[in-house]
This record gives structure tokens, sequence and C-alpha cells, in this order.
């Protein structure tokens, strides 16, 4: 019998004890023997469960228990998560964890100390929900270099990225909407403003790039500036909005990004809506590879946290090595040197005029007349930096918006 | 250092040899050490390749060679790749194979025999190329009773699919430029008829369920009957037609099906286009989780052999106990008993009176009217068995063509 230790009885913890309860006999089939929920830490209490007994507010009841042997981490947050990994890691006992922001934080110290334990830390739930993408990133596409990474990888803001672009909605209607249906949080800053697609496109790049990249080191945008007039420009160009998390290796470093940017119709991750997640991954070998799924939820994200947790069980003793090096000076890159092609909008009633200055600074640009008062154009790939440096020749000329287009 | 043989110097051998060239760095950090083809069988000789001195046409020097502890197999066909794997395992070198053909006749077998020798026996390259689908249902989605598998598995029949869709191009022309392309074999029959298709299903069915489904048990239709007509009536039904095969567990059994299917234009599938591959899994904690990317090429495949040439050379001593059971009677249910619902065409110039015949014997029916001297309906869900019975009771009615509506 393996047991293990849930920290945190929220949404996923809840869900962990769920699955292993109603997937019982094939996950016993699967380790050998049955993975069992021994220790509960919560500060809440929960009398009415079958398992109340379970319930500990206490970490030492879980991290001196030499009968536990996988502690599973759900309780979000960076401390004391951060503090219980590294006692539990410390140990000798495994950890699986569905904390994007503990793993985007502090991975590579734990899986250095994971490693020096002889113990697994995995993490598969902290990106993509039940989406299947760390171990395939780590273990199925290992004979590949990957080349780049791109991502829908927030469902609250996807699913009101979809009702601006099938409904017209706006940004706050699609916000009310998300709330109201449980999607959104009551302060949806994590969510609207990209720093959750940000955790996730951290510990996406730092696995497949090989050294730790910080979220203070990524370029981050949200979506709360957003116009239902940005989703209108966007169709006419065949194109649709989504917030993309995006990473890209070159011979110096590391491009990494967070950004709303126009993706064309043509590509599978267009197609991706509501609260679905889809992660793009390229290989020198295997070319685009996509891995979609709910990247949320208390069963899907359960089932990813299981899906470690019988790794682990499996591995005793001899536990998968993943890794990657310490976060290294100059691997990441200035995002504002990525190039890019632009869609800005300008509000103007003189568009000749304002169309012909525009020719004459930028050379190579598309007019896309989609609204009225205003002027549209679509740039050739130029560096944000260099964009900014046209744009202030034309103190004239200033954006309503400026948005990415997509190069996946 | 680890060294391998690779049989057969095809598109997918020559593949493994380099992905293993290119991606060497890498893929020697990966393993703790090099990994070195040391024999390559094939019947040709290559006397301008820079290794030309590594062939040999005789299997014995390779499975004598005491220094190959992994044997790779992409000749495809049954014999003689299934007698040199066999004899590779049983001499305790793990076996790498992209053969379908050989995993769904022989995978019980080979997989009891690898476990037997404790070595491996991997097939991730046999479904969808280059795209992690074998590793993800066994060990991403482990937490997970896995419900139903539904899959574009077929790239050649995919391509031909979507020039008819989105061109309005006949069978007959779309193969033609397949074959131009190189994209379908001057013999398509394997592609066009289902059979590679069946035997995909065939692999994943029995991963997934756990217990052998082989080729023959599996109902399969291929795409040669069908026409810009059909194409036609799915696109006013919101649909576009693909080639999916099928598998759904229920408490009797397995209902295992190949065949074209309306598939609704909201559904994720229906916009794999061109020689892409996808794979849907419903898992009972997951949900749905879709796998995409490239289905077959020289690259992709390869890289799927190699990541598993990596997991064997990885695991030496200690091999992953993938396996199923062999088949059991009764296990896959006759498909002709699995409900859907049916596009049907009629040739008719009494549209009225055949309407009424319709709904007397069918009850609930939809009247599709999108062809000329044609009655079009949709029934509601029945077996084929049923739809049988109730056509054969109207003996004026003799359809032009009967697809499914793809239930996903």
């Amino acid at each position: 019998m393996i047991s293990i230790a849930v920290l945190g009885h929220g949404v996923v913890g809840s869900g962990v004890a769920e699955v292993l309860t109603i997937n019982q006999g094939s996950i016993t089939e699967k380790v050998g023997q049955p993975v069992v929920v021994k220790r509960i830490l919560d500060l809440r209490s929960f009398p009415q469960l079958p398992y109340a007994d379970k319930f500990t507010t206490n970490f030492d009841d879980i991290v001196n228990d030499t009968e536990i042997s996988i502690v599973v981490e759900t309780m979000g947050g960076l401390h004391p998560a951060y503090d219980y990994a590294k006692a539990a890691l410390s140990a000798g006992k495994s950890v699986v964890t569905s904390n994007k922001e503990l793993v985007a934080a502090k991975g590579d110290e734990l899986l250095a100390l994971a490693q020096a334990n002889n113990v697994s830390f995995l993490f598969e739930a902290s990106v993509g929900g039940g989406i299947p993408i760390i171990r395939p990133l780590w273990q199925c596409l290992a004979a590949n270099e990957v080349e780049g990474i791109a991502g829908i990888l927030n469902g609250t803001t996807n699913f009101m990225l979809t009702h601006m672009v099938q409904d017209g909605m706006s940004f706050e209607d699609a916000l009310a909407l998300a709330q109201q249906l449980g999607y959104a949080e009551r302060n949806p800053a994590a969510d609207v403003e990209g720093m959750d697609a940000c955790r996730k496109i951290c510990i996406l790049a730092s696995l497949a790039f090989g050294k730790h990249v910080y979220p203070d080191q990524v370029h981050t945008e949200g979506i709360t500036h957003l116009t239902a007039a940005d989703v209108r420009c966007a169709e006419q160009l065949g194109c649709v909005i989504k917030l993309i998390g995006k990473a890209r290796r070159t011979e110096d470093g590391v491009y990494c990004l967070v950004a709303p940017m126009l993706v064309p119709k043509d590509s599978i991750l267009s197609g991706v809506n509501d609260v679905f997640n889809a992660i793009l991954v390229q290989g020198n070998a295997v070319g685009d590879v996509v891995f979609y799924g709910k990247g949320a939820g208390k069963l899907p994200t359960a089932s990813a946290v299981v899906a470690d947790v019988i790794d682990a069980a499996k591995h005793q003793g001899a536990p998968h090595c993943l890794s990657w090096e310490p976060a290294a000076p100059n691997h990441v890159l200035n995002s504002t040197d990525e190039a890019f092609s632009f869609l800005i909008r300008f509000e103007t009633t003189e568009r000749e005029a304002l169309s012909a200055r525009l020719v004459e600074s930028f050379g190579d640009i598309t007019v896309v007349n989609c609204l009225e008062n205003e002027l549209v154009v679509v740039t050739s790939p130029l560096s944000e930096k260099e964009l900014s440096r046209r744009l202030s020749a034309l103190p004239e000329a200033a954006p309503i918006s400026c948005l990415r287009i997509a190069s996946l």
C-alpha cells in the first residue's frame, strides 16, 4: 500500500481524493498496490465527509509520518506551499503539485532537491490542467530539439475572448459572464492581466529549453484593454484574438512573451474555444504537435495530479530525473527585440494623409479599412522597439490599439 | 554507449539514423550516454552513405551481437518483422517499432514476450506518426478510465477529404493529387479502404481497454464510395466528412469501427486538415483531450521511434511494463448494434411521397433538401441493423449513400 498526503482540500485537492476513489481498481492495477490518502492538511474541518478523520491542521503529522511516501500539494500560492514542498522532499517524500506559482518561482530548486533525495518532484497539473503536456514534452518529444511553444494557457480569458469574438461582447460583459459561471474569480487580475499564462509559459520554457525562466523576465500583457473593435478588425483579417503564451529558442537565447495576438483562422489554435486550452510545440524533427483539452476544473486537474502520483508510486527508489538548470544571465532575451507583424488602429478623420505619412515612415505597410473614423494598418514584421521608434517620429499618429499577429 | 540496430533503411529507418545524428548532443544528455546505430539490416546496399559499413543483409549479425541492446524495426509488413521482433526480444533485446500491422496483429504476444525477458517493446510511432499518443494514453491519462477514442488516423485520406471539402474535388481527382504529391501510394488500397486506420484504432483500443482487438474484428469502411454530393450535403448540415476510427467502452464490451463520418464544425476534429492526424480521448476524469500533429513523414515518425529508443535505453533492466491481455471472446461487440444518426440520400423525383413513407417507417426523421432529384434525410440515433430492417421494408427507397454522423 502506498500512503499519500494531500495538502489543501480545495477544488483540486478534493478532486484528487475523488479520482483515487472512483478509479481505485484500475489505479491499484497500474501501481501494483493500492494508493490511499492517509492525511489531508487543511485549516478547515469537513465533518460531513466519510474521510473526516484524515484531516489535520498540523503539517508535522505528515512530514514526520514515515508511512507517507508521496505528498500532493494543491494549496496554491507560494507560501507555505514552498516551505512544505521543501520539507517533504528533504524528508525523502516525493512531491506532486498542481501549483504553477510554486513551479514557476522555485522549480529548479525543488527539482534539484528531489534529485538529491532520490525522489520525484512532478507537476503535470501545473500547466494545461488535465492536458498531458509536461510528460509528453519531456519524454515523448525527447528525440527533438524544441524550437518553439505557443499556447492558449488560460481558460478564463479564452472563455471571455470566445464570447467577444462569437457574440460581439465587450470585455466587461464577457468578464461578468465568466464570473457568473464561476470561470473567473471575483478578483480576476491573475487571469485577465496574463499572470497565470505567464507562469505556465515559464514552466514550459524552462522544461523545453533547459534553464529556469522566471515570470518577471517575461513581458506580459493581459486582455483588459481589448475592445469589440479590435475583435472586428481581426475578423476582417481572417483572424481571431487569443491570449498567447509564447517561447522561442534562438541562437542567442530564448524569447518569452504573453500577449493577446491575432491568430489566423487556418491555425488549429484559432478553433480552441471556451475554457479549453491548447499548447502547440514545434520540434525540429516532429514539426508541430498540439495538445488540447480542459485547462482547469476539478476532475481534469485532479486526473493529472493522480497520474503523477501513479508515476511517483511506480518509480519509488528510481525516480524520473526530470530537471532543468538554474536561470542564467542573458538566457531570456528582451522581448521588445522580437519581430512581429502588428495590427495598429489610429483614430483619424484624415485617413489619406496619415496613410501617406505611415507609408513614408514604415515603408511596407498594409491598410485595412475596417472601421469608420479610423485608419487600420498591418505592418511587416518588426520589433516592438523599432515600432516605437517609428511611431514616435509621427507624433500626430497616436495608436488606439496595437496588437501582434501570431507567427506560430 | 548504447548500441542499437535498425531493421529496414526505408523512409522511417533512415530518418531514425538522421534524428540520432542531428540531435546527438541532447539525446546523449537525456540517456546519460551516447546512442549509436551499430548495424542496419537491408537487402539493398547504400555505398554512398557515410555509414555504409554498418549495413548487413543477415539478421544473425544483429541478434547474435551481444553489444546491441535495442533493435528498431521499421520494415513494415508482418513477415519477417514479426519473426525478427520475436527473436530479438527472446535474445533479451528491447524492440522499438513503427509497424502498425505488426502491433495490431501480434501486440499482446510481443508485449508478453518482452515482459518475460525483462526488456521493452515500444511502438509510439505505430499510431499518429510523430504525435505522442501511446505514452500519454498509458501514463499521462493513467488516472482515468478511458471511455472512448475517436481519431483521424490516416493522413492520406484526410488530405484527400480536405480537398474534396475545401475545393469540391471528386474522390478520383483528390486521389490523383495525393499520389502526385507522394502522400498516396500507387496502390492506395490500405489507406482509402480504411485498413491503415483500422490497425491504428485496434492498437489504441487494445491499450485503452486492456484486451487485444484484432483488425478483422473491426467493421471497416473506406472513403472510396464518397462523392462530392455527399460532401455538399454534409456542408449543408454544418459538418465536414472525415474518416474516423472510433472505439467506445460499454458495460458489455467495446464497440470499434472505422468509417467516414460527418463531423460537426464545432468539433475540434473538424479543423484537422491535410495530412494532419488528431486523436480525441475521453477519460472519465479529464474529459476530452486531443493530440494533434503530422501522422506520417520521415522525421516526425522517426522522432517518435527515437523517443522510444531513449525510453528503452534509460530503463534497461527495469523496463516500462506496458501490456494488455490477449483477445477475449465477446470483448468486441458487433458494430451493427451501435447507434448512430445516419445521413441518407435517396434518388427520387417524388420527394413528398417518399418522405411520407420514411416518416411512417422511421418516425423521427429530418428532411434536408440539399440536392435536386434527391431526398436527403437525417435519422435519429439507431443501429445499422435497425436501419437495414427499416429500409428493407421500403423496397422503393434504395439509398444512394448512407453516412454516420459522428457522436464524439
